[in-house]
């Protein structure tokens, strides 16, 4: 079974917004073993929806339209599509007395229009809406050989999805093959695509049952595997199998294999080893701390941290002796090491970051170029630090650089 | 005119990619006066792109396609571009010699594939490409009364973008009857969308030369103004007029006009000022400092700041005092003002902020809720202090808490 996706909204059409919800229809669809062909965004515009709706009807099993089921005169997407399928459209006397009771209880008057989102067209079974007015509808047509579903979602994306996963997903497995999908996703952070793709291309190329998806992320390279497969134990053990010799061969570089933030890596080792951070920042701005307690309970190993952007305040918050700030300028390894030294002791924690760099645009120079950024972990033992050169504009380089010290981190701890 | 922009590749049909091209085109496109009627994402398979090309033919005036111009087999847009126009494709030979030049230069041997990309189909005019391999093709026809353009363009944005700009506006604009365009985009922060539109809907509505669109994103609302006119200076002025009634009716809720963030406009009051500024966060864990650093240029007024995440780093740090905390809880109006005060006089700013609250999903009670954060300011004079309850999650409400300490900064420099 192929899909066809097609979202209405004329502001879909506009610099400004996206639609989003195929992406979450389409994982969903794929993990049935349904597979995407096609995407179409139209307008509010009653012949454009109808004309996707047919052209859908020709060249795919299933069509499901997003949007366009509310109840002003801009949501044509029910008469469209009943034009579509040549059906009519009829009230539903009971949806028109929920419409009713909804707006009674509280003590509003419902405008006129709002029935319109009490129309079903013939032959199709209302999907209850659990978080808004508009109902989906679902509808079958074709011949019992060749089904063709049409499904009319809303387009909020908290409507739209538990609609989906409450009331079309079941619906669609009677359609469709029994077929099970196991997935992994491997993790790995600041390596380069290409030379990551050139270790693991001799393992996964092997593995023709699985499907290797190699995506480059912000500072970091993601290899998504999945597998289908009779029976979901079948389909676990190909991925399982192939992550594993994937990590044999990437050692410690694969940081997550389930989907986990660095950030959450970062924070489980924490607990998993009863020990605290506090990072010292001054190229990142806050970025690190940020992202580390961007995790709910991130207090329970957190302790705080300092951003210290003026020279004076590495002195008065950290202790960074001014004498090193003179002798070899702020971004410096030495400044780094004194940054998570400083930090480490006065927040009494068991590491302690320190991140010193030229972010740009601007402040760079010939021997220390813009993206130059020093990354130290003291322990209270031995100070670790890394010299790294980042490429990319401002944002890129600092989100790299606390990537890099996320994953310094994680090494320590694992 | 209207267009219809087709992206082409498997990768698009997958829940990890989204097309962002088109909105970039679409913001071209918008500012020649030609709306995008339709949008289409098909996978690499020559029928579905041959399908795609034909069908916007019959529904449109122009078709972009974006992508499969590579050199590989999975690049199909040029052979199924000229199926769908029943044109052949022909070698250029100028574009072999530069490809096999390219690879020389590097003294690498060329892939026999990479030829693939001097196939031109005929009747195209070749648009060169800055940044890569493969050049995009211009097309026209359909007869004069009713003419038609099919563009393909490479996929990776940093080549489509030049390419579209500097060989495809010129020939558009000889084609369209001329319009100028003026827009301005009003930000508002924390105002709920429904409030400002009953303010602001009286106003705009009035305006009937300028189209305006009411988007809500994180934390803001943004009010988009675009007037079309046979001049610049006349679209201009029709913008300009209704963002100064806006203005007026809205006061100082607006904090930006021409797309600026609410950390830039946040610096360029502390620049103007002469002021500089510190933050102590809890439960942002440094969002502040982050945003105020994202501006290239701010170490000239952002000192630096504090993430007090432990209790025990509040008093350490920003000297609030433990009984402070042990009367008030370090979620309350006072401990929000002593991190302000703590913060502004440790690093010697001009202005110091204070944020404390409960990001959630846990830590939540019935007397201080999931939500509840509490702002201040220090000034040396007086603190003011405002309390929030935020709906969201604990993103949405960190940064909302973020929006909330930013926009006290711009009001109280403004």
């Amino acid at each position: 079974m192929n899909a066809e996706i097609i979202a209405v909204g004329s502001e879909l059409l506009t610099p400004y917004r996206q639609d989003s919800n195929s992406l979450f229809l389409t994982e969903k669809l794929n993990q049935l073993g349904v597979e995407v062909a096609f995407k179409t965004i139209v307008g509010d515009r009653r012949a454009h929806i109808e004309g996707a709706v047919k052209l859908a009807l020709e060249r795919a099993d299933l069509a499901i339209c997003i949007g366009g089921l509310g109840p002003t005169e801009d949501d044509l997407t029910r008469e469209s599509a009943a034009a579509a399928l040549g059906r009519g459209l009829r009230r539903d006397p009971a949806l028109s007395g929920e419409l009713y009771a909804r707006f009674a209880r509280r003590r509003l008057k419902m405008p006129e229009n709002n029935l319109r989102q009490a129309d079903v067209i013939e032959g199709a079974e209302v999907l209850p809406n659990a978080n808004g007015t508009a109902p989906g509808l679902w509808l079958e047509c074709g011949s019992a050989e060749a089904r063709q579903v049409v499904v009319l979602l809303p387009g909020p994306p908290n409507e739209l999805m538990p609609m989906f996963e409450d009331h079309c997903m079941e619906r669609l497995r009677a359609l469709v093959p029994p077929l099970f999908i196991a997935t992994r996703v491997l993790k790995v952070a600041l390596v380069p695509e290409s030379q990551l793709d050139a270790q693991a291309a001799p393992i996964y190329s092997k593995a023709k049952k699985v499907e290797t998806t190699i995506l480059a992320a912000q500072g970091e390279v993601q290899l998504h595997l999945r597998a289908r497969a009779d029976s979901q134990a079948v389909a676990e053990k190909l991925v399982e199998d192939l992550a594993d010799k994937l990590e044999d061969e990437l050692e410690d570089a694969v940081y997550s294999r389930t989907g986990e933030s660095l950030e959450q890596i970062a924070g489980y080792y924490l607990q998993m080893r009863g020990a605290t951070i506090a990072v010292a920042e001054s190229c990142t701005g806050g970025l690190v701390a940020e992202r580390l307690t961007r995790v709910s309970g991130s207090s329970r190993y957190f302790r705080g941290g300092v951003v210290a952007y003026a020279d004076d305040l590495k002195s008065a918050f950290l202790d960074v002796p001014q004498k090193i700030l003179d002798a070899h300028g702020a971004v410096s390894r030495e400044v780094a090491v004194a940054l998570a030294e400083g930090i480490r002791k006065r927040a009494g924690s068991t590491l302690g970051v320190g991140i010193t760099g030229i972010a740009g645009p601007t402040g760079g120079s010939s021997e220390k170029p813009v993206g130059l950024v020093f990354h130290a972990l003291a322990d209270g033992r031995k100070t670790e630090v890394l010299e790294r050169t980042f490429p990319g504009d401002r944002d890129k380089v600092r989100w790299q650089a606390s990537q890099q010290a996320l994953d310094m981190v994680r090494r320590k701890l694992m």
